[in-house]
C-alpha cells in the first residue's frame, strides 16, 4: 500500500487518482520525450535510427527507476532533469539527440496536459453515467409531485421530474465545458527560453508533428501563460459547483426530517457508535469532494503570474494542486454517479411534505 | 464623493466602477421589468396598456430613491423586494401586472448579467487597447535582442519583440474567453420556484421576447445552477492571471539594476519621502489589481451550490464579489493599457544586460 | 447615498461598516500624523510649535476634500502622498516638520491598524450581544428535549441547552481570539526603507511615544512582515466560521419540515411572490457575509510576500480586501445578534421530531 | 516507493511527510483508541484488564493491514469505523469494551491533534534552523552596505543586517504562533453525538486522563466548532507568508543583474538545457511550497460550518488539505533553512549596486 491511501477512498475515489499517479507522470514524459525524436526524424532534425532508439527506451517505463527520479527531482527542481540523464544512458549511441532542443518544461507541461486529456475524458464518461442515473430516476418517478424549496422554506410545488431537469441542466453544460478545454489542451514545445520563430516553417512543422503523435493541439509556447492550466481550473471548479449542488440537494432530501430519498448502498453509510444510523455517505463524499475544488482552482489562477521566460516557483506550484484538482473532480463526479444510482425516491414521503407545506400555508 | 473612493483610484480604476454602481443596478432591473412586461404583452399575457405603463415607470431610474431601497433590501433579503412595491405604486392601475409570474432572483439575476455583458464589454476594449500598445511597443523595439530570463536567472538571448508576442498571445487569448462568456450571458426567467415547463410553447416564446428584448442569450432558469457566474468568474480570473504575468515582467524589467523598460508618465509614480523615485505605478496597480481576482473567483465557485430550489445564502454571497471581479480586473486591465502606452524601452540597458550576461556565462 | 449600498445591508451591516469608511481613513491617517508630530516634539525632534499647528491641523478632518485626495491617490500609488501635500499646505511655516522621518507605509500601515482596532472591539461588542441572546435562550429552552443530528441524520437525543452551549463555546473561543487580535494591533514607524535602529535610545523612544499616543502596540517596522494583517486575518475567518455554523444550524432548523426554530422579526423575510413565505433572513444575511471571510483572508495571507523593503503590488492589494473582511465579519455578526435574539424555538416541534426520530430507530 | 513522490522533494520535503503519512494516522488513531481505555480503566469504567488487552492490541501497528483500512474507510465514510472492527477482532474477550462511549470523530480528530502537534514541533525546530542560519549571515555581513529597495526601486542604503533583523523578525514572530498553537491542540472526547454534561465529574475526569495520556490539551467538545482547526490554519499561513517573503527576496537576491547572493549548493540548481545556469532552487521550492499555504488555509476556514452534531461533508473534506497545509509548510521551512544555510553574499555585488544607486540618485 501506498503512503497516501487513508483518505483516497473518500477524496480520491474513481479511475482519475491512478491516471495522475507517479507513474502515469512517468508514462506521458516517456511519450513526450518519444513523440519529439519521433517529429523530429520525421523532419530530418535529427538521424531516423536515433529516433527509433529513444523511443524503444521510452516505450517501456517499468526500466525506470521511480524511487530515483523523485529523488533527484530535488536537485534540479523538476523530474525531467533526471529523466533526460537516465534516458541519456540507455541510448548512449543517440544520447545527444535525446531531449533535442527542448527543455524541462516542454516535456514536463506536455506530460501534465497527456494527464489532463485522459483525466477529463474519464471525468466526462462518470459525468454521462450520473445523468444517466437522473435520467432513469427521471423516468421512474418524474411525474410525483413534490414541494419546491426556497431559502429552505417550503414555496410552492414542483416534481421530482423538475428538480431532476435542473440537475441535467448543471451536468451537461459543465460537461460540455470539460469536453471543450480536454479537446483544446495543448502541447508545450517552446525549448529553453520559450520561444519559437512563427517565420520558421520548420519550427511550425515540428510542432504540428508533435503535437499529432500525442493527440493534442497545435500551440505557441505558453511557458508563461498559463491560460490552459485556467482553463483546466475553470471547467473543474464549475463542474464541482454543480456536482457540491447536485449532492447537497440530496443530503438535504434525505434528512430524517425529510426523507424522500434514500441512498440505498447494501454494506454502506453505517455508524461506528450508533446501529440505526443510514448516512447518504455518497452524497458526503462527493460534496467533500467537490469542496475541495474551488481553493484549488484558486491556487491555480493565482499561480499564473510566471516571471519572464520560466517562473522561480509559480510553476512549480502547480503540479500537485493540479493533480489534486483533477482526483478530487474525478472523486466529486465517480461518487455523485454513485450515489443518484443507487437513491430511491419515497414518494410516500414527498406526498406528505407537499400536502403538510400546502396546509401550513393555507392556515 | 461617495464613502468607498479612497483606495478606487489603484484597485477600481476605469469604466467598470460605474458600469457596476448601484446607479448600474437600479438600471438594470428596471430594464429587466419593462422587458418582461413588454415580452408578456407581445404574447398577450398582460394587457398592452399595462406593459406600456409599467415601461414607462421603468424608463427614468430617477424617480426611484436608491437610499431608500438600499435601506429596504436587508428586510426581505434582495434589492428587488422593496423596487417592485415602488414601481407598483407609480403605475396603480397595472400594479397587478408589475413583475408578473416572475420572482426576485429573476430580475436580479437578469440584471446582474446585463451588468456583467457591459462591464466585460469594457474589458474587453481596453484589453485591445493594451494589445495595441504591445504592437506600438513591438514595431518600435520588436528586433531589439535582450536576454531572456528563466527562473529570474539569465538564460538565452531572445529579443524584445518575443517578449512582447508572448504577452500578446496571452492577452488575445484571455480576451477571446471574456468575449465568448459575454456573448453566452443568458437571461433569467424561471418564477417563483424556477421551474419552466419545457412542452409550453408560450414559456419558451417568453424566454424568447425577453431575451431579444434584453440583448442576452436565451436559457432555461439557472437559478440554482451557476454555471453563467462559473463562466465569469473563469474567464476573468484567466485574463488577469495574464494581466498579472505582463504587469510583474514591466516591474521586474523596470528595476533599479535592470533599467530595461520605464513608465514615462508625467507627474505619477513620485514618492511621499524620496525624491529620486520613479516607480512603474501603472504596472504595479495593475498587479495590485489583477492579484485580487483568484481569491474572488475562488469564492464564486465555493457559492455555486445552492439548495434546492433557491439558495439560502449562497446566492447572497454572489453578488458584492461578482461586482468587485468585475471591477478589479476592469482596473486591471486598464492599468496595465496604461502602463503599456506609456512604457519606453531603454535599449542601451537591453545591449548591456545581454553583453553581461553573456560574457558571466563564458567565464 | 454613496454608491455601493444597495448590497451592503445585506453584506455590510453594522457599525463596522462606518468605522472603516473613507471618513475613518482620513481620520485615522491624520491622527497618525499628528501623533508622530507630537511624540516628536516631546523627545526635541522637532519644534513643539510646529507640532502644535500640525496636530491642529490634523483635528478637523472635514477641510480636507476626500474626492481630491481620492483622485490624486492614483498618481503615486497611495493616499498618503497626496494627504502629506493637503497638510504642509495649512501649515506653511511648519511644513517641512509634516511626516517628518516618515513614509507613507508608516501613516496607512498606522492608520488601519486604528481603524482595524475600533473594528474589532465593535466586533467584540456584537459577539457578547449574540452570546447573551443565546443565553437568554438556554435559560428558557435549554433543557427541552430535541433529536440530536449527525450527518444531517436523526443521531441521538440531546437538549437544545447541549445545542447552544456548543455554540457559545464557538463564539466565546472566536471573541477572545479577535480580542487578543486587537490588544497586540501595531504602529508602524520604519521611515523610509522600514528600519529602525536598535542601538538608537532615541528611535525607541518615539517608537514608544507615538504608541502610546495611538493606543497601539510598540512594534518593530513591519513594511514587509505582515503578521499583523495575518492575525486579523486568522481571527476574522475563525470567528466567521463559527458564525456560518451557528446561522446554518438556524437555517437548518428553521426548515419547514423541521420548524424547531423561527426568527420572529416583524416585517421581515417576505417574498416578491410567495404570501406565505417567512425566510430566516437574519441568519441567511449572516450566512452569505460569514461565506466571504474564507476567500478574504486567503488573499490576506497570499499577500503577504512582500519584495525587499516595500512591496510593488502586495501591499496595495491588502487595503480593500482588509476593509471587507472587517466589514463583512462585522456583517456576519450583527446579523446572527438579530437573528438569535428574535429565535424562537416551537418545544412543540423538537418533541414531535424527537418522538418520530426514536420510533424510526426502533423500528 | 509510493504513488505520489515525484514532486514531494519539492513541495513536501523534509520530516513533516512521514508524520503525516498513512502510517502515523494508524500509529495516532490507535493511541488515542489506546488512551482512551486506559483512562476509563483508570477512573473504573471499564475493567483494567480490558483496558490492557486494548492497550497491548494498539500497541502495534504493524498488526493492522493499512491497504484493508484505507479501502473500508469509503462504505462508512472514515478509517476509524474499520480500525474499531480490526481492533475487536484482536481482543475478543473485551471486544464490548473497545471504542467505548465513543465515536468516530473523537478518534480522528484526536488522531489529527496527534499528528499535527508532532508536525508543528518539527516545522518549530526547522524554523530555528532557518534562524539561526540568518543570524550567522548577519555576522559574517551584518554591517555590509546594500541598497534598499521599494516598490522595486532603488531607495536608500541599508545594511544586510537590517535586511537580515527583519527576516528573523517574521520567522521568530511566526514561530511562537506556531508554537503557542501546538501547545493548545486539543483532545476530541464528545460520544456520539458530541455533547459532555459539564456537572458530571466522571465526565470531566475523564476528558483530563485523556488528555494526559495523549500530551493534549484538556477540552469541551469541538465536533462542530472547529477553531482548533482554524488555529493551525492561520498559524501556519502566516508562517508560509513570512517564509515566501523571505525566499522571493533571495530569487530577487540571486538575479543575474543583481548577483547579491547565490545558493552555494554542489549538485543543484543545474538545468536541463542550459549548462550555465546557476539556479536558487532552495528559495524557489521554498516559495512553491509556501505558495501552497494560503489556498489550503482558506479551504479549511470555508469548511468550518460543520451542521448539527456532526457535519456531512464539511469534515471529511478538511483531512487531506490538513495533511496538505502541515506538509507544504514543513516542506517550505526546510527548504528556506537550507537556502539559508547555503547562502552566499557576494560583498563586491552589494557595493558595486549600492554605487550605481547613488549615483543615480544624484542625476
Amino acid at each position: 500500500l501506498t503512503s497516501d491511501e487513508l483518505f483516497a477512498g473518500i477524496v480520491e475515489r474513481g479511475p482519475v487518482h491512478d491516471a495522475t499517479s507517479d507513474r502515469a507522470w512517468l508514462d506521458a514524459m516517456l511519450r513526450a520525450e518519444s513523440a519529439l525524436a519521433s517529429a523530429q526524424a520525421a523532419l530530418g532534425l535529427i538521424p531516423g535510427d536515433a529516433a527509433e532508439a529513444i523511443s524503444r527506451a521510452c516505450s517501456n517505463a517499468d526500466d525506470f527507476y521511480l524511487g530515483g527520479l523523485a529523488q533527484e527531482t530535488s536537485l534540479g527542481g523538476n523530474p525531467v532533469i533526471p529523466l533526460v540523464a537516465a534516458l541519456r544512458v540507455r541510448v548512449p549511441a543517440s544520447a545527444d539527440w535525446v531531449h533535442h532542443g527542448s527543455t524541462s518544461q516542454d516535456i514536463l507541461d506536455t506530460a501534465a496536459m497527456l494527464l489532463a486529456k485522459r483525466s477529463l475524458n474519464l471525468i466526462g464518461i462518470d459525468t454521462e453515467v450520473a445523468e444517466d442515473a437522473i435520467e432513469e430516476l427521471a423516468q421512474r418517478h418524474g411525474s410525483v409531485p413534490m414541494i419546491g424549496r426556497t431559502l429552505l422554506q417550503a414555496a410552492r410545488p414542483i416534481t421530482f421530474g423538475a428538480k431532476a431537469g435542473v440537475w441535467t441542466e448543471g451536468l451537461t453544460a459543465s460537461r460540455e465545458r470539460v469536453g471543450r478545454v480536454a479537446d483544446a489542451l495543448p502541447i508545450q514545445l517552446g525549448g529553453p527560453v520559450g520561444i519559437v520563430d512563427l517565420d520558421n516553417d520548420q519550427a511550425r512543422a515540428l510542432a504540428a508533428a508533435y503535437a499529432a503523435e500525442l493527440g493534442l493541439a497545435e500551440a505557441l509556447p505558453w511557458h508563461t501563460i498559463r491560460v490552459p492550466i485556467a482553463d483546466l481550473a475553470g471547467a473543474l471548479a464549475t463542474l464541482c459547483g454543480v456536482i457540491d449542488k447536485i449532492a447537497r440537494d440530496i443530503v438535504l432530501l434525505a434528512q430524517t426530517e425529510v426523507g424522500e430519498v434514500r441512498e440505498a448502498a447494501p454494506g454502506r453509510g453505517g455508524s461506528s457508535s450508533m446501529a440505526h444510523k443510514h448516512n447518504p455517505i455518497a452524497a458526503i463524499s462527493a460534496s467533500a469532494s467537490a469542496r475541495r475544488a474551488p481553493a484549488l482552482a484558486g491556487h491555480l489562477f493565482a499561480s499564473m503570474a510566471h516571471e519572464h521566460e520560466r517562473a522561480a516557483g509559480a510553476w512549480h506550484a502547480e503540479w500537485v494542486p493540479l493533480v489534486d484538482l483533477l482526483r478530487t473532480a474525478g472523486s466529486a463526479i465517480s461518487w455523485l454517479g454513485d450515489s443518484l444510482c443507487h437513491l430511491e425516491v419515497d414518494e410516500g414521503a414527498t406526498a406528505t411534505n407537499l400536502r403538510r407545506a400546502i396546509e401550513q400555508m393555507d392556515s
